[in-house]
């Protein structure tokens, strides 16, 4: 039986950033909350808890949200507006600015939580700061309160995505095969350790 | 048997922000690899992988960079500098502003994955943000290319931390029992979602 150490590290390895999915597979609020209560009961700076949500999974406001995004800078050659294949769902994360300007790290915590908790339960999604926030803004209707910090794009993964180790070159951009196998350059742990 | 997700949830649950440990249980230096090794695989924005870490285990170190932290704010009458309860290892998160000065969420996600690790294998530990830099910087020699960003502390948990409901009167302050029980109010998962 796998320990929990185990369990994890192989939560951390499928949930890989996703930019394609089954389009018709949706995502039910209820997933979608008990991802956000994830968040909810990981660490917060000074336990503020300033991160607010809106939640988005019907059609009609995924379809009026796509193209606020911008995807995978890299992948030069990729469409992203493919149809059959967009997110089915999007978390909006904000800070309350009312509470504290201030969140440290927790928009990463409580997007690190909401993302295996989606991967836990075979989805999977990206987090996506390059935001038309002018117009998601208006489009949601979020008050000036609210800043907008990034947006989880959710869904039913339709593609592989291979860590590899960074070549000699030291190249980190994320690149796909032609039969769409994405690949990540991930840095050796040895370059990412300065001491011990 | 548990489903992936109840075992995540059960560990964001035991994944709270410890401030008193086991001081003579030391943390293996293979561990805090293998923790660092599940930030290394979590995500990355545009994939840069800027973060940097410096490791800490050995008694010397620990005894000096314990005083360059502030804990527990809200707790006034406590003083954290009790000797036997302090934390036995510490891992500095860096950005490395020669790859990029901007890291978006990167540090909230790395820190989330680090402490999950830790849990996963009995540890616990906290997120500490205010740190006296400038002293840090000295004493573990790091070079001025490198943004301190925050310190994870870490040990054996020797105190038990209970969430409970934010009261009517709204106040999120963290707060302990005379017997030690650490209390920290979440707000509900109604007031973090704006919009369904």
């Amino acid at each position: 039986m796998k320990n929990t150490f185990e369990i994890l590290e192989q939560l951390i390895l499928k949930n890989r950033s996703y930019r394609r999915f089954y389009q018709s597979e949706k995502v039910a609020t209820e997933d979608l909350k008990s991802w956000i209560n994830l968040a909810r009961q990981s660490a917060s700076a000074r336990n503020l808890q300033t991160l607010k949500y809106i939640v988005v999974n019907t059609e009609e406001q995924c379809q009026q949200i796509f193209p606020l995004l911008s995807w995978a800078g890299y992948l030069k050659d990729w469409d992203a507006s493919e149809q059959g294949e967009r997110p089915s769902a999007y978390i909006v994360v904000l800070n309350d600015n009312h509470l504290s300007e201030e969140y440290f790290s927790d928009d990463g915590i409580a997007s690190q939580s909401i993302l295996l908790g989606a991967t836990a339960c075979g989805y999977g999604g990206c987090i996506i700061a390059a935001v038309k926030r002018k117009e998601l803004r208006s489009i949601l209707k979020i008050d000036p309160q609210y800043k907008i910090i990034q947006v989880i794009a959710l869904g039913k993964p339709k593609e592989r995505v291979v860590l590899d180790e960074v070549g000699k070159d030291g190249d980190i951009k994320y690149w796909r095969e032609e039969n769409g196998v994405h690949h990540v350059p991930k840095r050796k742990i040895d370059e990412l350790i300065l001491k011990i």
